[in-house]
This record gives C-alpha cells, structure tokens and sequence, in this order.
C-alpha cells in the first residue's frame, strides 16, 4: 500500500498521542514530522511512545513540511492558533484535517460570539468540510480542508441524525446532558482538572454557554433542514476518557421504542463505527475504539437517546483518521478495527 | 444530655456504618445494640469501627431490644424485609425510622406497582411520615415511624421545592438526569459494581423504571398541591459517593435567575442543611456532610436546577439523624455539623 | 499472510476478551472458536464486542474444534480446569498457549504446595515450555504447550534478570514489592474488588503466601544457576490495570547506577517489548501494549529496580500473542505495536 | 469549656482545609482567623466551607493575631515561608504547631541538605518539638513551637517503633516502600499530578531523594538510641488520600508474628490512635479519622510491618489537634473521634 505522508501539528496534547498511536498501526500512514516547542524527542513528549516512534519534534515551518513531502496535516492546535497556521500549509498544497474549532462554523460571527475571537481566514472558511463521516460523507473525498468534528457534537448529532432527519421530534428545546472524562479538558493543568479536585466529585461546567452548542446546532439544522435549539450542559466525570450523552427529545406524534429502534438500524445501516444497542450503552465499550454507541428509548411519552464514545478516540483522533481514509480512498474503518 | 438509646437493624451495609459513625459523634444517642447475621463483632462488619465501637452483632429480636431500652431503632434493612420487622417494634413502643422504601409511598398499589411486591402493613403505612424535615418538619416531632427519604429523591424534591410551590414551572415533563456514586448501589457484590466493569465508565441505568420516580412524584405533588410528573434517568459514576441531580423544567412565566436565586434564598432560609450557590456545586464539597447543595439557572428560556449531595450521608444517614434530632426535640444540626 | 486458525476457550473473563481484540488485528490469525458456557454469543458476554467479532459461543468439545480445524487453543479457564481440558486438545495435535498457571511449574509437588491441588497430568507437563520470551525464546519455536506466565512474575523475572543472569545481587533476601490495578483480581465480583470497598483504597493481600512466588522463584533460579528466595508483597490498587513492581536487592559488590543501566540496555538489545528508562517508569505508559519498562537505580548501596506493565496485555493475553508469534514463525512483533 | 482561641496561617491548601473541619467539631477550640492572600471568604478558597464557616481571610500579620487574642497558630505554610512566619509569633507570647517541615530536623545542617535551604532560625529550632505524641508525648505538654510530623514518616515510625525501642531488628537497610494518595502533592496543579496524568497509574517519585528520610531516621533513632538508616520509595497512587506503607526489617534474633503482634499491643496500649490489627489494613478504613492502623507479619525470616493512616488527617491536620489537645491540657481523643 503506497504511504500518505503525514504531519502532526502541536504534539504536545492528548489527541496528539492518540492520533500518533493510530497512525503508527495504519498501513497507509508514514508519520513524517510532528511540530512541537515542548521537548526535542517525541519520546519526551510522550513517554509512552518510547520504542514506538523515533522521531525529533521540529518547529511549525510549512516549507519544511513541503520539502519533505508532507501530504496532510492533522491540526492538533488550539483554537485561534490554528486559522493562523493552515493557511500557509493550504496554499502549498498540504491537505490539512484540523482537530480544532476554527473551520467547524460555517458563519463567522457565530464564531466570534462564542470563541471571543475574529475569525479572520475567511476564504478558507469558506471550502472547508465538516467531518463528520456519517452525515458529510460524500462531502469527504478529496476535500482540502477538514474540520474534524467536536468531542460533544458526535455523540448529539449522531445520537439525534435519525430523528432530525425524520422530523421526528421538535426541533427547539432538546436537553444535552452530557459527562465527560477529564482527558477532554486537555493536558495543561488547572485547579479544576488537578486530581484531589475532581477525583470523587462530579460538576457541570459552562452551563448554558458551551462552545459545542452552535456546532451541534449547525450540524442538526443541515439535517433537518430547519433550525435546531438546544439545551446542552456538559458535567465533569471522575476518569480518564468517555463521552455519556442522555438527551431529552419531544416526539412530534406517538412513537414506539421498537420503531425507532429499527429507524436508527436503518439509519446506520452501512456506517461500521454507529453500533446501535436495545439496553444503556457505557463508555467502558467505546473505550480505545471508534465507536459510537447509541440506544432510543421511550419514556412516559419523550424520547430519550444514550450515547456513548471514548472522547479522544471517537471525539477526536479517530474521527480523524476515519476523515483522512475518506480524503485518500482507503477503506473506511483501516487502522481503526 | 439525656442521651437516647438507639438500635441499628440490618448493620453490614453502607447506610448503617455511616449511620454508626454520625451517632458515635451524637452527644444525644448511646448505640444500645447492632442487628446482623453476618459477623460477630461490629469490627468485624465494618472494620473501620476498631477502637470507635466495642459491640457484639446481635439478632434481631425486639424483646431483647425492649429489654435493653431501646427508645428508637434505626431500620438498615432491605425492603420488604423492612414490613416484617417494624410492626412488631412499634407494638413495643419502639420508635423506627427506617431507611428503606417500605413506608415512603402512601399508596399500597403505587408500592407494588413499583416494587412487584404486596405491601402488608396498612396499619403502620398509615401513619407513617415521610421523613424530609425541610418540607415535612413540622409532622416529625414525636412521629413512632419515620420513612427516611431516599437519595435521588431528595435532590429532585429539594431542588424543586420553590418553584412547585410557587408553580412557576410546569408539573409535568420535568426532567431529572441524576449521576451517582457506586455505593448508592450497596454492599452486595455484582458484576455491575464490580471495579473493573464500573471504573472508568460511565452510564445509565433503570431507564424509566427506577423506584424513585412515585416517591419524588409523591412529595412534589404535595408541595405543588397538584399533580407532578417526572422524567428520572440514573446514571453509575466512578466514585464511591455523592449524587448530582441536573434537572430541566420549563417556566409558566419568564423568570430571571436572579429572581430565582432570591427565591431559593428566601425559601431556604432558616433550613441549615441546604446551601444555595450561584455557581454549579459539585458534589465534593458535600462529601461527608448533611448539606444539600443547590444552584438555580436560566438557559435559553429553561430552567434548570443543579443539585448535589452525598448520597449516604444526607442521602439515608445524615438525614436520618436530623430526623431523629426532630423526633427527640434536639437542636436540628446536633451532631451534623 | 497464511492465517492460524486460534481457538479462545474460556471465553468470559478480561484476558480473553484482551486476546481477542489482539487476534481480531493480527493479520496472521483467524478466531474459529470461542468457549464459553456463560452466554450465546461473544457480544453478549463481552459488549465491546460489538460490530467487530460475529460469534456464537460453543461449549467446549475438543472433537469439535479439531473438526474445525482449530491450530492452537489459548486457554483462559481457572487453574485446576485447564488440566483437565488441555490434554484431548494436545492429544488431537492442536497446540495450547495456557494463561493459567497449571504447566508452569515443573516441580508438581511445588505446584500441590502453593495451588492445594494435585497435579495430574506428569505427561504434558514434562514437555511445556515457559512462555516467556525474552528468558526462553530459543524453546518456544514449534511448541506444543506453552505455560503463558503470570502477570506478577514477568515484572519481577525481567526486572531482575540482567542481576541475575550477571549474579551481581545476592540471590536471597530479595523484596518484591508489587502493586496491582483490579482486573488482576479476575471478573467473578466478590466483597474485596466491589467498587467502594476497594477504590480510594491501598492493601496488601497474600502477603507471604501469593501463587506467583515459586513462578518467580524458578525463573529467576534458571537465570541464575542457582537457588533464589525472594519476598514477594502483592498491593491492590485503586485502577483497572497495571503492574508496578519495586525492587530491593543487595549487590554483591558496588555498582554504579549507570554500569547497571548500561547492562540492561545490553541485556535487553533486540528484545523489542522491554523498554530501558533511566527515570521511573509509569504504569500508564504501558496501558494497552505489550510493553515491559524497567529502570535500576541505586541507593545507598542497595539495587532498585522498577518495572511496570499492562497486567492483562504484557501480564498475560499480549505475552501470549508473541508466544504465538514465536510458535508460528510470526516476526514477534507482529499485532502487538 | 473554655475555648482556646486559634489562627490557622496559609489557609489555601488542603491541610489547612482539614484542619478546619476538625477545630469547627472541637468543643474547646474557636477559629478567631484565617490568613490567606487567594481569596477575600474561606468559602471562596473551599467552597465546602459555604454555612460552616462565615470568616473574611486576612493577611498575615502578628501584631492583628495578638490583638485578637489569639493563643495558638497551627501553621499551613511551605517550609521556607515557615520560619519567616513563625519567630514573629512566638515573640508574641502566641504558640506554633507548624505543619511545615522547618523545625522538624533538629540539625539544620541536615535540614540545609535535603531542603537545599539554609535554616536561619536557630534560636526557636533549638526548643522545637516534634510532635509525634505516641513517642515525644512528655514533651508536648505547654510546648511553645510544636513541629507536627510529615505524613509518610508517622507510618515509618509508628510502624517500627516497638522493634526499634527493642533492638529487635537490625538498624540499616530497612526497606520502606511508601504508597500515597495525590492530595499529598499539595493543591498547586503540576503535570504530574493532572487528573489525567495520574489517575490510573502507578509510579515512583524522588527514588532515594525524598525529604522525609532523614524525619524517619531522626526519629527511629530517638526511638533506638543508635543510628538508623533507611532506604525510603514513596510512590503515587490514583487515588485522593491515604499513606500505605510496606517496610521490610531484618531481625536480629527469630521472632514469631504472634510475640511480635503481642509486642505491638503492649507497646500501642494507652495509645488509642493506634489500631493494632492481624490482617493487613486498608487505607480505606483509616479515610476521614486520625487512626494509624498498623500489622507485623513475618515472612521467609523478614519482619514486615504494614501501615496505614489517611495522610491528611493522621498525617497533617488530625495529629496537630492531637499536638493542640496535649499542648492544652485537653483529653487526647477530644474532637477526633
């Protein structure tokens, strides 16, 4: 199998391990250079890597990447940071899958109402795809820039695709109770994310005000082809990773679990990495894996959707590779199984 | 101070070590006797207890505790267990509270409908008190049996208390995502609290058909004085303790959340166990204590409430002292604090 | 890639599951057969299962998987059991990698000492192999039974062996201070690995009397050439996985640390799963690899060495794919990076 | 009871948080102040303080201590900081239990050594006293500047004393290895002790450096009147509070677990914070109470003792009320049971 030289932008954080460990098992990936200030070895970096990658870490130099025939980047940048670093790599030719946010809104000032931030590369903004495979698929091939989805806004797009697409629920007022593994809050340490903090406790955080709620929104809305609202409150869980999303939905007229069940097989029929279950899925199932487990159910009249995924994997790095399988036509789940 | 002389029934699990723990510390209560089949020694059961309680385990027999003096038994027993081993203490004079769901339903059938099991204690159901003290305070002084509320529901009806008595929401359609902690699930070992299936995961359980669901309905009704239906969904959280309630109502009218903040305050005042906060709480800071934490907020015209306590301590055992605190006529925070 | 067609019997517990998902990405072997009396298909009995292995369960009936044609069997069932299942399956030319401890003692009566059960089967145990690579590498090529090792000793045989093998330490005296995440506890639920009895929790457990002593004991003597006693402390953590070993040996006469670092890296040069680190090693950092890390130190006067491994992937179902590599003339790195 | 009026200094960190929670029970102790310069509310720095403590931090200052009438400042400072804060206040006539490190080495010599600072109050070194009050208890009685002990060296000392006081067990080489919850690395976010970092893992840190070693030998030469000296390995375990320890002795002469145990209880009588068991402990059974449980077995002709305490109560803020209850004149167990 011909290799795809790839690039790993900011190696320093968790989706950069990720990403680096499922590029190491993917037959179609050669990693050619990963960019970090932090340490000099990757192995530094990641102690974890150690006798897995013997790499140098290199400074951020789209000419350098060029000359060595970097083919894609995947952005692990902040937010911010990257609008500032993919352009370059565009204009020379390097395909870039970006694991930030600044290329998932499609409208700017959306972006600047919740990002606080200018978005100021909009002629990239404009070609950019949403990647999220099961619902952009056919957007993906040969795509040149890719906003890989959000950890949150997988487990509610996908969760709720079958029924938005159906116009089976009201559109405003769905409730997003999600709980996330700390793994999501990053690497940089804060009072929050330190262990005696958060070990043995559970909070929500950003209540109301959660920069995941436009791009659930967005992606909601280009489903049911009308506008979506709704209630999103992340909380913190005491683990490493995993993604539970509980979602609260009003169904448009009576619904039987057994018929919505069957509509999400339907829906997901053909789309190897949406497992559909009849009882409550768990984070533990998804953990290491692409995966995104999903169950309806009906309770006194609303719908409910349990769905979950390792946020690193799923949430982020593996969606990712799934995204670059799409741009270069490898099978869909390579080096994901 | 006259201390008070207590038994614990059904000492091996969590609610009746905590239970022996916060009377140990009691000024008021002297442990007269601890019932269990399972060890001889309380040490032995808990081994937390060495050096703390020096007590031989002993059978159930409410003779023998009549003849020891018991004035009050603490029940720590199953439910449906509970029902056979009441009566015959009340018929002694011994006052009970128990902690489990035999006596929380004022309806039989709504007992059964829920629990699959015929109630047989009509006479005792019906003068029984459901034992909140913040919305029920006033009928506990001097009450022979006293239903210990259980530990989800307290979240909900506390959580929800000022807005059902005002009826600023509406009664039916309230949703309450509740996350807990493993010992919520006891002491009994299963493949579903065993630490590797557990740890490291997160999910939902008795989607629709938990037990709390007509015991919060119940005390809401009450304090709504109308009928209220919920939409309860427990989660398992990977820690020992503590339980976090996010619950999502829809207003009758506009309300602010300053509004609502000043409303909480005002009707909380004068009730030392529960803490109205304007940021999220997080159920650590009420690891160990008998405090109901509570935050009230408006998000894209819901509201929403979040609470958090610790599911063993104002969850069963807390509150159960501060029951018996009312029952006796001791200050209510003896100690609790 | 010619495939082996594997067998996996007891089919239940955390190794198979681990080997499983092992096999399902090695490109040299096929799963023809999983055992297991508990459930009727694989997802049922492990949920991550899901959408990646397509099995029913089968009771165990070694006609039937040598009519399938089943090359090699990994035993995962319980000590005791696998004697009794492993010689019908030899006895039909299917090779066996046993992750039980029956066939790794030579000595039977050694094995009757420590297990409290007679050894009868003389026949096979006369010819299994120790399944341990980087010790007994040249054996294992064309093996018909593999005694896999235990997830205890490998730390303590790898961590030790350059001192060994150099007899640079004094061979008895040795402390071995083992720490142990839970699923090394297996996944029958009992009192000790409930989830709030033994998380936010250390203990020691078997002190002076665990299994893995005697295993230790007679590799490392093998090593050696000569008798070694060792004390052998085993912890239980608050984790699902990982094996953290910390070890005290006295030398025989004064090194340095770097002289010792120098050796292990000697020791251990073209041994691809042992990773030499000069600072502490971190459990974490071989989550989910075969990987074994190790560091010696010294301090004042005595040898430390610290070894650190996944339990369930290098401790028992990732030892016995490259086992399996070895037996089939894999390159022994083959589905394990 | 006449209540001692006390300061607590440095009131961010979780000692001081602890601390707290135990003078709030204490019937002869009354927070009159909290130094802290992080926030304006000890409910600001500890949101669990929210309706048990209604107190504005203040800045230090000595001459505002002695004002209000302050008698006793336990010290929650950074060894360094301590002996700056410290002398001011003893020349005020108020007394110090310092939480510090600064006044526990009686050779400031030694302290230049392994704090890599230079002690430069010599003056009140020469009268401190370390508070170990089951060894130094005679001299605890009206001290003016008590040096509370580190965490990990209560179970060191504690656990070896009745062997040392009888010369029992040879003096060099005994082997401590030290398992402890992450609230011992103090509440400033690290790398190291990020939740994702460190939880589901197990390592080693400051292997033959760490500070409390030459605590452990002070002592335990005290204790022997000889020189010890000890190979002490702390290690980090995922999990918020509890110090286990495994110290390995070399006997002089054959000893039997039972003599020794024997020994244990005699030497522990009159002593009620120390739990002498026959089954190793749990740190589980030591969380929220100043008990030191303590087990001696003997393996293979090792002595082995196992030690347990919860490292913020036992090993900071529990022995220091057990420091001010004996400086006092208050009965040893008030306010700790």
């Amino acid at each position: 199998m011909q290799k795809v030289k790839v690039a790993v932008l900011g190696g320093s954080g968790y989706t950069a391990v990720e990403l680096i460990k499922l590029l190491l098992r993917h037959p179609g990936a050669e990693i050619t250079a990963v960019t970090s200030r932090q340490a000099e070895h990757v192995a530094d970096l990641h102690p974890s890597l150690l006798g897995r990658l013997d790499l140098q870490c290199e400074p951020f130099d789209p000419d350098a990447l060029k000359a060595k025939g970097v083919q894609v980047a995947f952005g692990c940048l902040p937010h911010g940071t990257s609008m500032e670093s993919i352009p370059p790599l565009l204009d020379r030719g390097i395909r870039v899958i970006d694991l930030s946010a600044d290329y998932r809104l499609r409208d700017a000032t959306v972006y600047q109402e919740w990002y606080k931030e200018t978005h100021h590369d909009a002629k990239n903004l404009a070609h950019a795809v949403y990647g999220l495979p099961e619902v952009y698929g056919d957007t993906l091939a040969g795509a040149r820039l890719i906003a890989n989805p959000g950890c949150y806004p997988q487990t509610a797009i996908l969760g709720l695709a079958p029924l938005a697409a159906n116009r089976l629920i009201e559109l405003s007022g769905i409730v997003i109770d999600s709980k996330s593994g700390v793994s999501g809050a990053g690497r940089t340490p804060k009072l929050t994310t330190h262990f005696p903090e958060c070990n043995e406790s559970v909070s929500a955080y950003s209540v109301g005000t959660h920069r995941h709620t436009p791009e659930i929104e967005q992606a909601l809305g280009d489903i049911a082809g009308a506008a979506v609202s709704v209630i999103f409150t992340p909380h913190l869980m005491p683990m490493d990773r995993g993604i539970f999303s509980t979602i609260y939905a009003t169904p448009t007229k009576p619904v039987s679990e057994a018929e919505l069940t069957a509509l999400y097989r339907g829906y997901f029929a053909g789309k190897p990495f949406v497992r559909v279950r009849t009882a409550p899925p768990a984070t533990k199932d998804t953990t290491g894996t692409n995966f995104l487990d999903v169950c309806v159910k009906v309770v006194r009249g609303k719908v409910l959707v349990l769905a979950a995924e390792d946020n690193l994997i799923r949430g982020a790095s593996g969606v990712a590779v799934q995204n670059f399988n799409r741009v270069f036509g490898f099978p869909e789940t390579i080096g994901l199984l």
